[in-house]
C-alpha cells in the first residue's frame, strides 16, 4: 500500500510518518511506499521498512499535488492547512491553502486509476456551540472563525466526491490536540497545552480561564490512532456522510491541572498562575465543549480518549525531551 | 440604490428585473441604476425608471464579475448557477460555476469601498431527509448531489465573509420553483410543474410518483418577494447564520391536482396520466418535503407561500402567453 502525508512535516503528519515506519503496516496491510509532501521537504523517519520520498511545494498547486500523489496512491492523509489563527489573520492564504489546496488534492486523487481513500482532517472549529453544549452527531456547522468554515467546505466537497466515487473519504473533526509541543503560540487555545507543557518543561504559564472552563481535546497518540483507523476502516456503512465526531474528551482545566499535579508534582502545578484574559476566553468559549460522539464510538469503530494523567504521561515519554531540545533548554 | 443581477437573464432573475422596473424601489430606497449579467447579455425590462446596464460574461471570471459589480453597488444578487441535473452530469462545470463563481462574486464585492448586501439562492437541494422529514431550522446539510453540496459551500463562504464584513450575505434555501414556465427538462423535479404547466397549456403529462407525494414548493411570485424582501431586511439579528428556510409549503402531488381542476377544470386535471417512474422518485424523495421555517416566519419578517389555487392563478396571469408563445403553441 502506497501512502501521501500532505503537511507531512507537521506536528501530526511527523508523528504519523514515524508511527507508520515503526508499524511497517496499516490495519494488516503492508506499507510500500511513503511520499511526504510539505512546503519544505520533510524529514524522512528513522528505520522505515518501506522506501520514503520526501517533497516540498504548495498544497494548492495542483501540479505539485499530482506529484505528492502518483498512481498506485491507495491513501492520501491531507493534513495540510493554515490552522486558526494565521486563517482569521489573512482570509486569502487561508482560502488559498484551506480550500484551494483541497480542491487540488481532489485534482490529483481523481487523475489516479482507482478512488485513494482520503483522510482529511476537519476540527471542532467548525462548529459553533460553547461551553454548555453537548453535540450530537447531526449538529449543523455554524463556523464563527474562518479556518473552522474552510474546513467544513472542504468536508463537503469531499462528501460529494466520495459519493460520486472520485475518493473515498473520512473527514475527523479533530478536538483540540493536547498536549502539543514546541512553544507557546498566538492561537487562542495555546493556552490548553502550555499549561500542562511549560510547567513539565519547568517553565511558567498563564491561564486565561477559569478553572471551570471545559475544552474538547485528545491527546497527539489518540490523533494518530483515527488517523491509522480512518486509513483502513470500511465506509461502506457511512453513506453520505462523511465526517466525523471522533470520540475526543471534554476535559475541565482544573481537571488537567489536578492530573499535572498528580504526574508532576504540585510544584509543577504551582507554575500556572490564573491571568483572566476575556478576549481568549471569548474565543475559546465560542467553541463546542463536548460532543456525543456515539456514531464515531458504537457505529464507526473510533478508539476512546486515554484518561487525562495518561495524556500528560504521554507527552513526557514522547515529547518532552525532544521539545527540550528544540527549544535550548 | 444601485442593484446587480448575477444570472438576470434566467428564470428568477428575469422576473426580479420586472419587478425592480415596475415598482422603481426596494424596501422603500429609490432603485438608480440596475445591472443585469449573464453569459449572453439579458434583455433590460421595459420601462423601467433607471439606467439597465446588460453585459454579456462568465460568472466565474473575476474581471467580468468585477465589471458588473462597480463601484456604488449596494446590492448584488447572485442568482448565476448550474442547476441540479447539469452540476450532477458536469461536476466540473458545477465547480466552476456554483463554487468558483461565488467566490469570483465575493471578490468583486470585496473591492467595492463598502460591502454590499448579497443575496444568494441556495436550494432544499442541499438538504438530505426525504417524504417522512419535517426540517427544523436547525438541520444539517447532508448534501446527496454535487448541485446541493455546491450552494452549501457557497453558503459557507458568504456567511464566513458577512462575519468579516467583506460582505452582508443573505443565503435563501429556495424550496422547487413552481410553476416553472418553459417546457420539460431533464431535471428531476421537473415534472413538479409539468403537471400543472402543461395540461394549463392543453398538453398533456406524466406524473412519475404516487398523489401522496409530497415535494417542498414555492411560486415564482413568492420567490420574487423573498428576494426584494432579502435585498432591503436588517440583517443586524441574523448573527453567524446567515441561512434562511423561508416558509414554502409542502404539497402534496394530489392537491396539486385538485388545484389544476378547481382553476381549469376537470379536463385540464385528466391531462396528466400516472407513469410511474421508480428513479425520478428516488431522486425527489430524498429531498426534504417540508420545513418548519420558524425563523424566517418569526424573526426574519419572510412571507407566506400563498394557497395553491393562487399559485396555480399567477401561472396562467403571469407566464402562461409568454410560454406559449415561446414555444410556438
Ligand atoms: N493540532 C490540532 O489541535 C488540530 C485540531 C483540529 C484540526 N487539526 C488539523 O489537523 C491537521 C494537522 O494538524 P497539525 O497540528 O499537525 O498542524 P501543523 O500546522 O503542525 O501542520 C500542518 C502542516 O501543513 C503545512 N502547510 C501549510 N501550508 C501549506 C501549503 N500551502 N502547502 C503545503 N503544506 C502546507 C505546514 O507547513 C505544516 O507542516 C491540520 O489540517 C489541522 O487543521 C489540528
Ligand atoms: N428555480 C428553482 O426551482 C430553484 C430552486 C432552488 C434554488 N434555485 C436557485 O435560484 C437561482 C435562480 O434560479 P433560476 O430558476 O432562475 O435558474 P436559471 O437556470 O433559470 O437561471 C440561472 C442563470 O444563470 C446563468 N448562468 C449559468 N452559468 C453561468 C455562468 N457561468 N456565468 C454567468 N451566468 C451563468 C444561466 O444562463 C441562467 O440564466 C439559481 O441560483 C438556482 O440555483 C432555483
Amino acid at each position: 500500500m502506497s501512502i501521501t502525508i500532505l503537511g507531512g512535516g507537521g506536528f501530526l503528519g511527523l508523528k504519523l510518518a514515524r508511527r507508520l515506519a515503526r508499524d511497517g503496516q496499516v490495519g494488516g496491510r503492508p506499507v510500500e511506499a511513503l511520499t511526504l509532501f510539505d512546503l519544505r521537504p520533510p524529514p524522512a523517519p528513522e528505520g522505515a521498512p518501506f522506501p520514503v520520498r520526501s517533497l516540498g511545494g504548495d498544497v494548492s498547486d495542483p501540479a505539485a499535488v499530482a506529484e505528492a500523489v502518483q498512481p498506485g496512491t491507495r491513501v492520501v492523509v491531507h493534513l495540510a492547512a493554515v490552522v486558526s489563527a494565521q486563517a482569521e489573520a489573512d482570509f486569502d492564504l487561508g482560502l488559498k491553502v484551506n480550500l484551494h489546496g483541497t480542491l487540488a488534492v481532489l485534482s490529483a486523487c481523481r487523475a489516479l486509476p482507482s478512488p485513494p481513500r482520503v483522510v482529511f482532517t476537519s476540527s471542532v472549529a467548525s462548529f459553533g456551540g460553547g461551553q454548555g453544549a453537548v453535540l450530537p452527531d447531526d449538529a449543523r456547522q455554524v463556523p464563527e472563525n474562518s479556518y473552522g468554515a474552510q474546513k467544513a467546505m472542504g468536508e463537503l466537497l469531499l462528501a460529494d466526491a466520495s459519493r460520486r466515487g472520485m475518493v473515498d473519504a473520512v473527514s475527523i473533526r479533530l478536538p483540540t490536540v493536547t498536549v502539543r509541543p514546541g512553544r507557546p503560540n498566538k492561537a487562542a487555545s495555546s493556552f490548553v497545552s502550555a499549561i500542562l507543557r511549560e510547567p513539565l518543561l519547568g517553565l511558567p504559564a498563564e491561564l486565561p480561564v477559569g478553572e471551570d472552563f471545559a475544552v474538547w481535546i485528545c491527546s497527539p497518540r489518540r490523533a494518530v490512532e483515527w488517523l491509522l483507523h480512518a486509513m483502513g476502516m470500511d465506509t461502506a456503512g457511512m453513506g453520505a456522510d462523511r465526517g466525523v465526531n471522533p470520540p475526543g474528551m471534554s476535559a475541565k482545566v482544573g481537571d488537567m491541572l489536578a492530573a499535572l499535579e498528580r504526574v508532576a508534582g504540585p510544584a509543577a502545578r504551582a507554575l500556572v498562575r490564573r491571568a483572566p484574559d476575556p478576549a481568549v476566553a471569548a474565543i475559546v468559549g465560542g467553541w463546542p465543549a463536548a460532543f456525543t460522539a456515539e456514531r464515531a464510538r458504537a457505529r464507526l469503530g473510533f478508539s476512546e480518549q486515554e484518561p487525562l494523567d495518561e495524556l500528560v504521561r504521554a507527552f513526557v515519554e514522547d515529547d518532552l525531551e525532544e521539545t527540550r531540545r528544540d527549544r535550548g533548554l
